[in-house]
């Protein structure tokens, strides 16, 4: 079963599992991926973790990953970007094959970027102030734009909470301009590493949009490409559970 | 934890979890409920073995009920509306509670219609088949209106398919008239017990939604209230994993 590290928050869960459905070529229920889902919001807060030096998640992410694998997990995802900063700490030692949000995002990225060229970032303070997708970038050759301080707090943190607020289309209007401002400065495509700017650019119908990667969608797509690939392991837990 | 039996189908599974987070009161990621879903679309076929005498899904069912509460589940709930077929084998012995959909929708159907009233019913030919929307329906003492034949097959079935291949708006638009039908030969409200259909009526603002109960939405407040109740457990709860 694909196992999902879930629950920060909620509904970036929801989201994924969605995206999860809707990526996977199925045509009938049973063509879909079997999935064990935690969604437990009881994490401690991973943007105090980083910007205040607040009180670690990663004993409870650690544990949720071995509750997941004790369970038939075989396949570990964790749609969210910000706890993408103990990515290292859950793959390491870790029994089965673990898909990074950040990877599946830069590898979506390289299907419309050419290398050498400029990515836009439009994240939350903290995962941008963590870094891991800069530097993931940049290990690929590609050149990183970050938004100013007066986008990140006049435009997309707002939008943020605008989204959150169930606001989607004023939060696509307040968001456009400051991914507009990225490609303007020479970024040929954006991340969108926070759940919630999708869905405000979608809001509004924006032709940006077609610029941008979704990175829980890019998620969602690596794990279905990672699952199609083990077929013959699916055809096995398939027969345990017919006969259980 | 709220254990979820899911992936029939995934979609059903997956809209149920969106709304669990909407129904709950919360402004923070803190506050929404922990959450394990068993997503497994292997479960064999409900309608077959209601209409065709297949094999039973019983032992699949009890499989990931007993591994949600192995994992720690302390409630649990089913998104699907046929699979509650099977509710009185799943809740028997079970040693935490079960929200069943069934009384989920009929106790939302109490708050909008007068006992004695006749309640409308829209659902798939297998959940007609199994019965126990109107068997819980007749033990609260209202009247049932069924759909005919031709309803059915001409409108409802059509309408879910449509949903499901990602056409809500005709999907609206043929259900519309179906459930109107039900409402004029004396139903005073409807249970969707389909979660294709509000999907469908939602895509068109049909008025009529005013006056249908969603199965799957009464499901999620009622786990949420049955949560709501067990507070000092959910503190216990989150001292453990703080704490491991």
């Amino acid at each position: 079963m694909l196992g999902v590290i879930g629950g920060m928050g909620p509904a970036a869960t929801a989201d994924f599992f969605a995206k999860l459905i809707e990526e996977t070529p199925a045509t009938r229920d049973e063509d879909h991926i079997p999935t064990l889902i935690v969604s437990d919001p009881r994490v401690p807060g991973r943007p105090a973790a980083i910007l205040e030096n607040g009180p670690s998640p990663l004993p409870a992410l650690l544990a949720i990953r071995d509750k997941l694998i004790a369970a038939g997990a075989t396949l570990l995802a964790m749609p969210c970007n910000t706890a993408h900063y103990w990515y290292e700490d859950l793959a390491r030692d870790c029994p089965v094959p673990f898909v990074s949000i950040v990877e599946a995002s830069c590898d979506a990225v390289a299907e419309i970027a050419a290398p050498g060229s400029a990515i836009g970032l439009v994240a939350t303070r903290a995962t941008l102030a963590a870094g891991m997708f800069g530097r993931q970038l940049q290990m690929r050759g590609f050149a990183v734009t970050l938004p100013s301080e007066d986008e990140l707090a006049g435009a997309i943190l707002p939008s943020i909470r605008a989204v959150k607020e169930g606001k989607a289309e004023p939060a696509g209007v307040l968001l456009a301009p400051a991914v507009q401002a990225l490609l303007d400065r020479g970024a040929v495509a954006v991340i969108l590493a926070c759940t919630e700017t999708p869905i405000a650019l979608d809001a509004i119908g924006s032709p940006i949009r077609a610029r941008c990667v979704d990175s829980n969608r890019a998620l969602a797509r690596a794990c279905v490409t990672r699952w199609m690939g083990r077929a013959s392991d699916r055809a096995d837990q398939s027969v345990a559970l017919r006969s259980a």
